[in-house]
């Protein structure tokens, strides 16, 4: 298993990592919906400047231990945070790219019950269905506002499944976009696998449960951040996430992050507190972004996007664009 | 690590699976709606008989890796086999309880797409929302239909996470109807984990990505068919499923599950035809269900359900009831 040679440079275990994925299905496809994205969104302008544009990324990604994928490992991610943050971008005049996990939140839809077709709708009369009073407007905004971003071209939307496919779409995202240069964001908020098993290293079939103990052997996925900001997409503001259950370790870990993948940003945040407020690590400050609870339905991603969205401007500025 | 001990007993094995979960939430109000369920179907009948009752488990268990659990090992399992079971099980008369994996396939739904709300929904006008014409009819028929049985007291949803969870339910649900004899079914087609990590083996926090090469141990969850069947619901016809992707060894595993968790049916199905064709072993027979291709929209599980609902209808007469 050449994977496993912890010695191996990034650069190789990244190309092991890629030659071992199953190739992504319908690239030509992504690839075209990616230009006609872009086309449509440099051309039109909000007040005179050319429109920023963030790539969102959001849910957990798995890895497969079967290649008949029967059993995976996961990771917990319900996408509240890409979903929220995704609506405050689109207000705050980016258009995004929503590359997200397959069944997790979706922008616009985050007051919702779990399954909301069968929990906000009850029958009329035996002919007629009607949204339950209850949920009357929070549905029908849904369903305005979502279907307002994607008809008009501001908000598209990329599903995945594996780490195999998280990370192509990924490189193929960021290098279809790289001319946008600095009015580029990714916003990295989808919670990526640490440990895959190579694909030429999986059994075919379902692993047979004969057995009292299973022993499965996971190589570490290589940190594509540094191939983002190296070779992918150079110019763009890019912001990661770091999520610990431990808050002691949390703002080291943040830091070394920052300066390891050289981030514009890292959103440091805590599983028990998130939802109340992150801290925004860059090179020179430490910034605590709350939840004003003041405002009923307030959301600590509407501080963060405004403050993302203010760094992002000036970074634009400093580029000289 | 006791549980890792293959020598022990299954009831030793079980003990240890138990006393390692932790406690399930909200026992008194999941007892409460089993009773409610029971009165209401248990005295209501159709056509003189007492109404039958079917727990239907549906969708993939997982095995977390950690206590505040970030990573987990998942099971592939749509719920789509559960899902349209339980709405053949309902047209044939049974109450059924539907205990299913969080975000999995619900009853009444399965022919919609995978974000109902988004995508069968449009604005109307700046005020209103209306269904999209292509799902007209399948959005009034789940929302009618599904509400009519959960209204009408016949379908009991009960929705789980874990291996844990799953299996402390199905443990609870089986000893508060073993009153119900031999009119009591088990349809158990959950994907459930074959392994797990002992709660008390887990580390509390979240997983370091450190090194380059994570080793994982895993125990083998204890097979609770046997108990189900000896302990928990002696009377109750059980049918369980076993899923493989190579059809090479599927007859033969299904026979040994039969003989082994004594149940009274095992329905064999491989992967990628598992929606075209089945085959259900008892110990007389192996009968080959095949979805009827020359009527549109019609399913597999059409005629499993009738089959099994026949052999139930026999099983219940040979008790002497």
């Amino acid at each position: 298993m050449d994977a496993a040679n912890g010695s191996q440079t990034l650069e190789a275990q990244v190309k092991a990592f890629f030659d071992s994925a199953p190739p992504l299905q319908n690239t030509q496809q992504l690839t075209q919906k990616l230009d006609q994205f872009i086309q449509r969104n440099s051309s039109s302008s909000a007040n005179g400047e050319p429109r920023r544009i963030v790539c969102v990324t959001s849910g957990g990604t798995t890895a497969p231990l079967e290649q008949r994928c029967v059993r995976y490992i996961d990771n917990f991610s319900s996408g509240h945070r890409g979903a929220t943050s995704t609506e405050y971008f689109l207000k705050a005049g980016y258009a995004v790219i929503f590359l997200y996990r397959r069944g997790s939140f979706q922008p616009f839809c985050r007051s919702l019950p779990d399954d909301p077709l069968l929990e906000c709708f009850e029958p009329a009369d035996e002919l007629n269905i009607q949204v339950c009073e209850a949920y009357s407007e929070a549905v029908k905004t849904a369903i305005v506002d979502h279907h307002a971003a994607v008809k008009g071209g501001l908000l598209l939307k990329l599903p995945y499944n594996t780490i195999f496919e998280y990370l192509q779409m990924l490189q193929l995202i960021a290098t279809s976009m790289r001319c946008l240069g600095p009015c580029l964001m990714f916003y990295l908020a989808a919670a990526v696998s640490d440990y895959y098993v190579p694909w030429k290293d999986m059994v075919e079939h379902k692993i047979q449960s004969g057995s009292h103990l299973l022993d499965v052997q996971l190589v570490q996925v290589p940190k594509m951040l540094s191939l983002l900001r190296k070779d992918w997409a150079p110019l763009a503001f890019c912001v990661s996430f770091k999520l610990e259950t431990d808050s002691n370790i949390l703002l080291n870990k943040a830091g070394t992050a920052l300066e390891k993948y050289k981030m514009h940003a890292v959103v440091a945040n805590e599983l028990t507190t998130r939802k109340e407020q992150v801290v925004v690590v860059t090179s020179a400050e430490k910034i605590i972004v709350q939840r004003d609870k003041s405002i009923s339905g307030n959301d600590v991603e509407n501080p963060l996007i405004n403050l993302l969205s203010e760094r992002h401007a000036a970074y634009i500025k400093d580029s000289g664009r």
